[in-house]
């Protein structure tokens, strides 16, 4: 049995071979990037006007002038135009390039409009402070080649806009592996089937393919009865059509866990079987020479809910070629005591206090068979295998699964 | 012009009639429920058994038998066996049901199994605590009819699990209202266009829409020139095809800003325009009568963006049916100052604490124009108008992009 940090470091160890493909700009959001993006010319390209006003010479204030006669208008998304004479201006409008021959603002507020003889005057009416005022120069945020979007970065709306603006109407990114959802146990009967007194309906399968959803991470989902033949059969062919198996089920020490048996006898390197936790205990993992690599978690509906989103979750992020997430942190509302040597997951309700801090409240559940227990909870605390009291107030690391 | 509270409070007082529309379990994860949802049966359906071992009948035990005859197998999916004499015992696997006539699991950790002229006998090695040990008991967790997930939850992995359970294989979920996103502004190009040295490419509307699908929010985008003649026509049919119209561009002073006048002359009520906050300020909000919400917002890329995530985020999640999102909170890193009487959303970068305080480094953005300098940022601190120096350590409300 290997601890909960071990275990850890054993999966992410594990590569797998990803393609990229293309996605459009929309398909795109969510995804880890899988190419660098550049500038393809200064950020903003040119000077832009950042407040509808005047556009002026600056050195003809300076030398006294005060009231500019109204030589004509520059719009946004128009050539730009040119100031022919300095003790004039032009009117220019926020987003449009900076005529000219100008080289400073002043917004409508801080000028004065008059008429005369068919002519229009700005007097102005707050100097000006400085060459360039309200003008959004050309390069002052990015020049052209800059790299703008390191490969791995996971594209939030803001980098889809960067990207846009740099021509990029698709997005190469990491492509997600094919993913089989396999569980196992004779209990299980299908969604729709009405079960017998002894029987249940299969809902890990669902679970799993909702949260690998969530990560943009489609997945095939299978049942396989608990026969070795047919498992070794099946497991067989699943092994040469996916880079993962995640399994569910079959992998405690029952008269019909023939799981570990099985992975192993079709060519499953075995990693390591039993993880000093509760739940989640008999959780297996293995990788097959070929590629694949095999998550076989326990079928105990709360265990492989922690299995998912401490192991699985943070290990495809990895090959996906993205940064670790944040390590959320939550203070524990109350004690806690915990005996057995083993990491403990504690489900959890969180509360988030007006000065930020996220407190942790402890949800009671029916051992890790009682999935509707995990409807209250927001996630699990991770408290560690080398202290039986966890004090009031302590803070330990979070696993969310909502929010 | 109003402040942000009062804009935000008259923003989510706005309804919109949303039907329900009937989603795959896979699909309706992160969808709000639409529909309450009850235990068909009891969870655990039955006597669950909770350990591999032998199931017995407590009382031969307490009168003192401590080895028992192995008189079958109670496998996981199997109807419930019955044991025939209490001075024996069945094995039993996990997941199985509890065998008639027996009320107690000891695991086979705890006994020591031999056989002698071909029977099986256990002997106990670990006394039992109590009657239904390592029994999970039907109805402990949830009771038959027991209302299990309320309408209007967002639908997490949890949920899509306790669903399939109760033979949900499809569910309910709020229907997302048809968006509009509209563009203007004569400087922009399509992004497939290499732009002229007074243009840039569209890169607001490719950012909403990314956020949207986010939400979950499919939306379709236009881009409109600034004419009046043909923004009245476009806008009208718009009205007629969309329940919501998000805007960006076209709604400050400038002379080609219609869109304000165009909207009323289309019936649309304005409800504000103008929000004492920056980026963002020249943002308008009305609705028309005949139903459909129009966000008109400013056209700078930082502005749209907050305005989005302020405004837009929360108040969709509002008409979905679903709870406010959690109110995150971060302490500044370092003194900011701001004198404006204006709300300010500030770029900050996210750096979470071994103990769990999330810390907000203020970003150096060029402007609402500089969109890449969100590209290093997490979120916004949202700094309140009456105040102008906002001290290291202090926290404020954060809306955040990533993470």
């Amino acid at each position: 049995m290997i601890t909960v940090d071990e275990a850890f470091a054993r999966i992410i160890a594990q590569k797998i071979e990803l393609p990229v493909t293309e996605l459009s700009l929309e398909e795109a959001v969510g995804k880890v990037l899988g190419e660098p993006i550049y500038a393809d010319r200064d950020f903003p390209p040119y000077h832009r006007v950042t407040m509808d006003g005047i556009a002026i010479r600056y050195e003809a204030y300076q030398a006294g002038e005060d009231t500019f006669r109204v030589e004509g208008l520059q719009l946004a998304g128009a050539p730009a135009q040119t100031l022919t004479s300095k003790d004039e201006c032009l009117e220019v409008m926020t987003g449009a390039i900076l005529p000219k021959n100008t080289d400073t603002v002043i917004r409508y507020e801080d000028v004065s409009i008059t008429e005369r003889r068919g002519k229009r005057y700005a007097h102005i009416l707050a100097a000006p402070k400085m060459r360039l005022q309200n003008v959004h120069q050309q390069g002052s945020d990015r020049r052209a080649t800059d790299l703008l979007i390191p490969e791995g970065t996971i594209l939030s709306p803001a980098e889809i806009a960067v990207a846009a603006s740099v021509g990029k109407s698709s997005l190469k990114v990491a492509e997600a592996p094919r993913v089989a959802i396999i569980s196992t146990g004779d209990e299980l009967v299908e969604v729709t089937q009405t079960p017998l007194p002894h029987q249940i309906r299969k809902s890990n399968s669902y679970m799993l393919q909702a949260a690998l959803r969530e990560q943009g991470v489609t997945a095939d989902v299978f049942h396989l009865a608990d026969d070795k033949a047919l498992l070794l059969n099946e497991l067989s062919e699943k092994l040469k059509k996916y880079a993962v198996l995640v399994l569910s089920g079959g992998v405690s020490k029952g008269k019909a866990d023939y799981i570990p048996e099985i992975l192993q006898e079709l060519g499953v390197e075995q990693l390591f079987h039993e993880v000093a936790q509760r739940p989640g205990k008999p959780f297996w993992f293995g990788k097959h020479a070929a590629g694949p690599v095999v998550f076989a978690l326990p079928g105990n509906p709360v265990s492989t809910f922690v299995c998912y989103y401490k192991y699985i979750q943070p290990w495809l992020r990895t090959v996906l070629g993205a940064a670790p997430a944040w390590n959320l942190q939550a203070h524990l509302t109350t004690e806690v005591t915990f005996n057995p040597k083993l990491t403990y997951f504690l489900p959890v309700k969180i509360f988030i206090t007006a000065n930020g801090i996220w407190r942790a409240q402890p949800i009671t559940i029916g051992g890790s068979g009682d999935f509707a227990g995990l409807l209250a909870a927001d996630g699990f605390l991770e408290l560690p295998p080398d202290q039986m009291k966890f004090s009031a107030g302590e803070s330990f690391p979070l696993i969310c699964f909502r929010g």
